[in-house]
């Protein structure tokens, strides 16, 4: 699989013509092929417009079916050849069969690029259904960018594509490309980035990446402005060459975190019916990973917090925090943490201890690093000085604030309130902020919730507007210290062994 | 520590008398001691009673305060020697160097143990604290059990007996004892437990452990017909030998789980600010856990699933599973993390995959095991079948449902209905119950959540209500593919190396 000396494909070059991806990511006028009038049929086309009508997309839509008819006052074109206007990119959701012709007339009327939401070509493993895909490619090769088959599609929250089924994803555009052959997983991955406060730059679906794949995409993300954080989950690949020099390209200008699936005997099966890929062994996928310089994370909540962490935290390693919580068992199991990832809680020196005690409540409190505050109930503005005190150690990086805001329903219910009334979440958060201005040193926060059950939504609710504030001030939340603690681990395996500067320079 | 020819204590026999557990567990009469009729104080004792009167506790309540008064229509005695009647038990929360003076009149008062609140104890690390817990020691030899000082109390559903803050824990009694120097740490694990579905025998929260502790729990735990499984979360241990015998002979008995604190060097320090214990080095713990046929665990969410496994599937070991789910990806990850915990996901055979692939959509489905339903809104009804089908493999010992419900939301967003309306989660519920009682295969559920967010409370809410719908049917439902996988591998090394009838014969 790493054999450099064999030749290599370019895959800025595979094709005799330069790739339109601004026309593909950002399409004033596109076309939507397999419409049908009949809003019951639940068709992928359909569904497609609604969707990206309810994403405000603005450019102009052209809907396609044989049938004619109208959705919504927009006329359907009966062929595409009907539409007056060039098109910059094409949604196709025919049968397999006619999706060629499709592909073909959106081709020849301007198209830089289309995705096929269809599915039932080499993925079923039958002849057919490999004959079709090699049409794809040829047709392709002509002159048009294929996303699919068999796959979602493109989300880009600024042009307002969005994917299958995704009418409610965000319209506000962030640093992180995600790219994944399944469907299910990159709407699911961008679905939980929405509540996290993951912000794309583009998402891609690419199913059974008959053209447009993983190389191809990390040679553009690699240069994309709007990109500073690749995230992937890869079944499989199909050229290991490029897909290596690809990969450590990236990697070498921006963070690229990658969860492969279909690492056990059992998953590499399950991939050839998913995505008729190639999986790869454990230990090989390991090591290109690591030759290559991008990150190998291991479940998709991980890849998830591990994107956000790279998005909202300064460029460089953690080697050495401080973590404030109220509950003795916290600061227990956070060294715990900290120290099977490798990163240091240093503890204060008796005069610092001394000057955060004097703002915590006695006794149960503890000034150590971890510093427990005793209780759920002390007041954003002592945790705030607490903070400022603790970021004054040299040794301190970054700050952990565990906030068990949940308690707050015993304090609702003794003044029969409600609950987001009596906690500070949004003081809380600007305290947060405000210190991270101030000492320059990150703030993470961590809001555990332990209860979440049906007699206590409004809690879950709570927990989840404190999670906005934090979000709006671009603080990553994370829901435990464990995976807060991961995450840092994760951002410092990847600029652990580099030079600071790496990224802003590259 | 494991120097077993050393002179043992045996915790029964600890003290000159015998130690009354029903009466400390199931109390009649108990005396709060420490009350301030001045509600707005918010000390400990007034909460507690607000707590144990919001739990419904049926027996006679008796409050003690030196300035009198009245709460709630109920009188505070003056002193404890005031109660007219013999009390079973005595909840002390006055102010630390009167706790001794409090504790040996509820002795004479023929308590038979007393939960000490207030904290001021050795934990402070001071000389005074340490002599206040010996004469703590002293006086609790003489006749009355201590729980504390410096601890959250006793959980005791069937009781009515409820541990600091908790007036909202549930009444609903199951076979879970759960054991914890810290009160933070057994607090919310109460608190997760009840929307986790996991039900309590009774839930401890020692603090300080100066007289009752994990060794005389444990070995009182183990007779106990109420408890099926007891779960522990230990900082430190006070008397190495004696721990070691009682929680092998527990762990003989029944399934044992411990999450061991405090392992890091950091942790360790921060264990001896917390509770006033001894930590331990990692490996000495794994070995003795090991050697004493307990499970070990890693976190918080380890041990609250893990417990939530033992508690509701049936006690023996899964080698092999079958894995249901709508979403290919699902079914590549969850190969994935099978093989990592050593769980066999065998493929059907080909007759199998065809009476399964009939109930299917096509194309898009997979019916190898993993199962891939194609997408997330396959019906119950042919979900059951599938389930059904899939059980008829002899190589099954139990299945996985994962149901993606939250992407209903499009759904209920298209026929403009709340969603819990268009979400089939009571069928799917009695489906799945109605399969494990057809086939006697355990079935676990996975209702992960993508759409977390504020903008979706109402598919948060729709989840927890699925989420009941199966704990009401004794179902275990874990929010993650991961999760569910771990628990299980949990399950399988306690019973892997046993005698299955072991636990029931014991």
């Amino acid at each position: 699989m790493l054999q450099k000396t064999k030749k290599m494909t370019d895959a800025g070059k595979a094709h005799g013509f330069k790739t339109d991806f601004e026309r593909i990511f950002h399409p004033k006028r596109i076309a939507i092929v397999g419409v049908s009038a009949d809003e019951s049929s639940g068709g992928f086309g359909a569904g497609m417009y609604r969707a990206i009508s309810a994403m405000g997309f603005e450019g102009e839509i052209f809907l396609v079916n044989p049938k004619g008819g109208m959705i919504s006052g927009l006329n359907i074109f009966r062929r595409i050849e009907d539409i007056p206007e060039q098109i910059d990119f094409a949604i196709i959701a025919v049968t397999a069969r006619l999706v060629p012709e499709a592909l073909e007339a959106c081709r020849k009327k301007g198209a830089a690029g289309a995705e096929i939401l269809s599915s039932g070509f080499s993925e079923l493993g039958t002849k057919e259904g490999r004959q079709l895909d090699l049409q794809l490619k040829e047709i392709a090769a002509r002159g048009i960018r294929v996303v699919g088959p068999n796959c979602f599609g493109i989300y880009c929250p600024k042009s307002g594509l969005t994917m299958l089924p995704g009418p409610d994803l965000s319209r506000i555009s962030g640093p992180v490309a995600f790219l994944a052959q399944s469907g299910g997983m990159a709407i699911d991955f961008a679905h939980a980035a929405r509540w996290m406060g993951i912000r794309f730059s583009k998402v891609v679906s690419f199913g059974n990446g008959t053209d447009l794949r993983e190389t191809d995409l990390l040679h553009y993300l690699k240069d994309d402005p709007e990109t500073q954080v690749i995230s992937m989950y890869i079944e499989g690949i199909n050229d290991g060459d490029t897909f290596f020099r690809e990969i450590k390209a990236a990697a070498g200008k921006k963070p690229v975190i990658v969860l492969k699936g279909g690492l056990s005997q059992a998953g590499a099966r399950s991939v050839a019916s998913h995505t008729s890929s190639m999986g790869g062994s454990r230990v090989i996928w390991q090591s290109v990973l690591k030759q290559a310089g991008a990150l190998q994370v291991h479940n998709k909540d991980e890849l998830a917090q591990a994107s956000m962490a790279f998005a909202l935290l300064p460029q460089r390693a953690f080697k050495s925090i401080s973590i404030v919580g109220g509950g003795g068992a916290i600061g227990v199991t956070a060294c715990d943490i900290a120290e099977t990832y490798g990163i240091g809680v240093p503890p204060f020196s008796d005069d610092l201890q001394a000057r955060i005690g004097d703002h915590l409540p006695r006794p149960g409190s503890s000034a150590l690093n971890p510093v427990d505050v005793a209780n759920p109930f002390v007041a954003p503005p002592i945790l705030k000085e607490v903070l400022l005190a603790a970021a004054e150690d040299e040794q301190v990086e970054l700050q952990i604030i565990v906030s068990l805001l949940f308690h707050y329903g015993t304090i609702a219910r003794m003044f029969n309130k409600p609950i987001a009334e009596v906690v500070p979440f949004r003081e809380l958060a600007e305290a947060v902020r405000d210190v991270v201005d101030r000492t320059g040193k990150p703030v993470v926060a961590v809001l555990p919730n332990a209860k979440r059950g049906l007699g206590n939504m409004e809690i879950t609710q709570m927990i989840a507007m404190a999670r906005q504030e934090y979000i709006d001030r671009d603080i990553p939340v994370f829901d435990e210290l464990h995976d807060a603690i991961r995450a840092i681990a994760n951002v410092n395996i990847y600029y652990g062994g580099r030079n600071h500067e790496n990224r802003q320079s590259g």
